[in-house]
């Protein structure tokens, strides 16, 4: 791998001088989105150094221990930790031609030597064209990607190079910041991009793209990376023959996946079995996009870098945990796949479930990759599986409203008409450890409700032997402080808290303490899809989830998931665009929860 | 005094729901300023009711229970702990009619059949007319005066009633919310001054003002408040001939006295001797008018109702508190009195002390004037005196500036030109309780600084253990936690917090949870002067110095203030405008402690 540059961007930002207003935000240049290594500065300083993405990818290692001004720790050499490609099976015979395999993947290679190829599998599906080529787009706008790479789009459908461009250029956007330049860099990256159309279980075609990979590689070390946007129905023979016929010989080969990681557990260990028949466990890199959104990185440091944080984060200052999602629309004629799955799996098992480890985990040992995931994992496996009585679904049904008719989720011509899928869900977790034992972690997912939203909030217990209760009454024990993380839309974090309405009276009030990322950054928040992307290649797996990660959190759904399908237990339905089943404010009631989102406070 | 009135106001306001922005702030009408009992209420509940204060002032009683939607609870009572009027001494014959004295006080009065007589004795001073006078059309202009109230004017110069209005007519304003009337309503309070002119040392012209006072109370219970705005030479002789001959017989008598409380100890004490031969301690109100200030006010409420600042409270999260004041202007040809006094007394003993005692006193028994005097009186015992070592003094010297020219202190004509006295200190405090052993409270007050403000800043250690540094360096450090609560101008609450820097990077930045009241609360904000007069006419104490707080604060200050005297210390001279002598830094850094008004990030 590449020495550390020493080329340093100020890593930490720095608010101007102002007496009159501390909503006043720094001029200082962001250059998050060029600079992938933090670097400790003092922030009584003032800089402005900018330096690009380009000129500080080389070191991937995030850990890298940097100093201010440019000087560079002495180098830590990163550790590539993988093999190049699997060792194959006997009963499965190499197709890669041998003289690649003989190359020794352990040698220091340079890696302005190096080629990056990532091949989207799935080229002309929906998430392809909506995230995954404008995020490499993106990331190559910024200078974040290697000098030496290719994009290959990889699908069924016949095309030719100049029509999958086309197809791409659609939806690219230089939407980050509109830079004189985009239109040529649009052209630059287009140039980059080839297709290759194929079966997905075909070695054959699988082989033909490694040969067309090959021309592009030009002899250099080869990084592969495949991120399968296929259905899960063929994703094994996908996944058998990019390993079989397409692995680098003497770069790694990684391999992005998407949920659903199967249906419970046992379908789920099977997959990961068959998966671990063509690639080591550090070559997958299993992707919940709510991983890569920045609010859910942030969740990270303003628990382990704020100290008024440190002493209220467990049992004895925090009442309960909601984590909160909901879409605004429903299927919409395309519940085919839903309906397999329902809203448990498809949002709360790994979306909501994910953030509720990194909310709750304990300090990891450090930053990197398997010491938070090594916390993540145990915060799940202390936790109670999920019980019938636990958890309410709901299913949402057709709603006329201003003339308009929305239609129920059992109209949706993709939809069994006796469907009993969940379309909402909510349901009460607990986690019987030291810190948490008792504390309520409520979830609640639902599509076709009032609202598009994701966010964390954290309720506060009462003030003990609060003195304006004693004076006013007794019901400022409601009031209580609360913590709200807003994922999306308009990210923001806010901390409810009481304090006196200015005026003569002795009235209180509760007021935002408000971080609204909008007013503070202006720069547009990169998608979840390019970090996730940039870790790929970059072999950071702290946002990827590992298999026993995976396994622990089927663990907890799959008995209720099977007990709900046994039962056939009847949602309770819905009005489209309402504010969703009753039931949850029961569930709710029942731990002595009120839902944050509901009330007339938010 | 009167029953509770059945009217009520919504206390709690509350917070529209909105999805979008946590700045949106309630719509709710605030009626802070009509409503002087703080109501509990359900805070789901939304909520317009809109009293005057004109319809609860009656119940002056700020503990009364008040339960939600008007339902009065069992009423309390409320004790009128104060004699009608000082027993007199047996030396000293009594002037006031004996017809009187006889009437008892203690009786169940209708308030609506009583009167209160507000005298602004030095009514042509400064003070009367920039603040006192205004302060008073402010309260009658929202309906907080009672019913019946007369304001006389009171001062050696020949005045009739009409210029004495013409005078005060020039400073009011309706700044406080624009309503049509204004113009009505300033006649209205207008018709209702009136001038008496008199010595201050006059019996006899305080019994002629004390016949025209009767002539206005018509029969009526008579409450009568002075508020005594004149230098401290004539002071005793006013208190005097006021309490002998112009004390209410059937009423309460009040008096509210403004600093200097004295130079020192023994002057201090000796003044509060003096003032207990014609008053009781109940009738004594010594006014700090920081203490009347809004975020001085909210101090309590922040500390005491939100658990999320409880545990943070001690020694063991909080590295240093500071308390700042700053002006940007000298004594401008005003120095004379300033001359005898020094910063120190005029701003440190006094203000930023009292604030430093709220901040750090214990949980108070009740919200109750007594107990919260009790706590703010066992810091200040609590607290080491004062020790030379741990003051710097700096007095402020000429200064060219774009071609102009400020003068330094010894070049007011009112100062003489070998003064000492500091125009700017710093002290380095502390607590030698269990709650703040070893936290330096660090004070810092000046004239002719570069910019003007008050404010209270509580630095938060640092992170134990900070992953964060471990991976990124040590200067993490430097960036704790900060809250500020900024006293003027522009008044605001803000916590400073570490975030992510939204980007593709992990960059560390320090942003403000901020809360702004002017993005808040549209209404302006009270003066002091307002609502510590509206206090001091309902009997409430919490607001005043009472005189063993008085005797402990000048316990602290006084044997470092005759050190300073003693050995004519040298103040370190610095530029009119500039940010002060450098003393203070290197006093700060003796404790470890770095100004947080003066970094590069505020």
């Amino acid at each position: 791998m590449a020495t550390l540059s020493s080329a340093s961007c100020f890593s930490y930002a720095t608010q101007l001088p102002s007496s009159s207003s501390p909503n006043s935000v720094s001029q200082a240049p962001i250059c998050g989105h060029n600079q992938r290594i933090a670097l400790p500065s003092d922030p009584q300083r003032f800089h402005s150094a900018k330096i690009s993405c380009q000129s500080n990818r080389r070191s991937s290692n995030r850990n890298a221990v940097r100093m201010q001004d440019g000087d560079a720790a002495p180098a830590i050499t990163p550790v590539e930790n993988e093999n190049p490609f699997k060792k194959l099976k006997d009963n499965l015979p190499p197709t890669s031609p041998p003289e690649e395999t003989k190359v020794p993947a352990q040698f220091d290679f340079n890696q302005n030597e190096s080629t990056v190829t990532i091949t989207v599998v799935g080229a002309s599906g929906d998430l392809a064209k909506k995230k995954i080529f404008p995020a490499l787009f993106a990331l190559y706008y910024e200078d974040c990607l290697p000098e030496h790479f290719t994009v290959f789009g990889y699908a069924r459908t016949k095309m030719a190079d100049a029509e999958l461009r086309t197809m791409i250029s659609k939806t690219l956007t230089c939407r980050i910041d509109k830079r004189e330049n985009c239109g040529e860099k649009m052209d630059q990256f287009l140039e980059r991009c080839f297709y290759h159309s194929g079966q997905y279980d075909s070695l054959e075609n699988f082989a033909e793209l490694d040969r067309k990979m090959k021309g592009h590689e030009g002899g250099r070390v080869s990084n592969r990376l495949f991120y399968l946007s296929i259905p899960p129905n063929i994703f094994m023979e996908a996944v058998k023959c990019a390993s079989l016929s397409a692995s680098s010989g003497n770069g790694w080969t990684r391999v992005i996946v998407e949920k659903p990681f199967g249906r419970d557990s046992e379908s789920s260990a099977a997959l990961t079995r068959a998966l671990k028949q063509y690639l080591q466990e550090d070559q997958i890199f299993r992707i919940d996009h709510y991983l890569g959104k920045e609010l859910v990185e942030n969740l990270s440091v303003l628990r382990f870098s704020n100290l008024i944080f440190e002493p209220l984060w467990s049992r004895q200052y925090i009442r309960n945990v909601q984590l909160i999602f909901s879409e605004d629309f429903g299927t919409e004629g395309r519940g085919g796949y839903f309906d397999n799955y329902g809203i448990i799996r498809d949002i709360m098992q790994n979306h909501l479930l994910q953030i509720l480890a990194l909310f709750a985990m304990e300090t990891p040992v450090s930053l990197d990759a398997e010491d938070i995931r090594n916390e993540k994992v145990k915060v799940l496996r202390s936790m109670r599986p999920l019980k019938l009585e636990d958890v309410i679904v709901g299913q949402y049904k057709s709603h006329n409203k201003g003339g308009a008719t929305y239609p129920g989720y059992t109209e949706d011509e993709t939809v069994p008409k006796d469907s009993l899928t969940p379309t909402f869900a909510a349901a009460a977790l607990f986690i019987d450890n030291a810190r948490w034992d008792g504390v309520p972690f409520l979830m609640k997912a639902g599509k076709a409700l009032h609202d598009k939203i994701a966010e964390i909030r954290v309720q506060f217990r009462h003030v003990p032997g609060n003195l304006y209760n004693r004076n006013f009454g007794t019901v400022l024990d409601k009031a209580t402080n609360e913590l709200v993380i807003r994922v999306q839309p308009d990210e923001a974090i806010y901390l409810k808290i009481n304090n006196k309405v200015p005026g003569l009276g002795m009235r209180l009030d509760r007021s935002n303490l408000n971080l609204l990322y909008a007013a503070r950054y202006k720069k547009e928040i990169p998608d979840a899809y390019e970090r996730l992307l940039l870790d790929s290649i970059e072999g950071e797996r702290r946002l990827f989830i590992r298999s026993d990660e995976l396994d622990a959190a089927w663990s907890l759904f799959t008995p209720v998931l099977k007990e709900l399908e046994v039962k056939k237990v009847i949602p309770e339905y819905y009005p489209y665009g309402s504010r969703g089943p009753v039931g949850a404010h029961y569930l709710a009631a029942k731990y002595n929860v009120r839902w944050g989102d509901l009330g007339s406070q938010q």
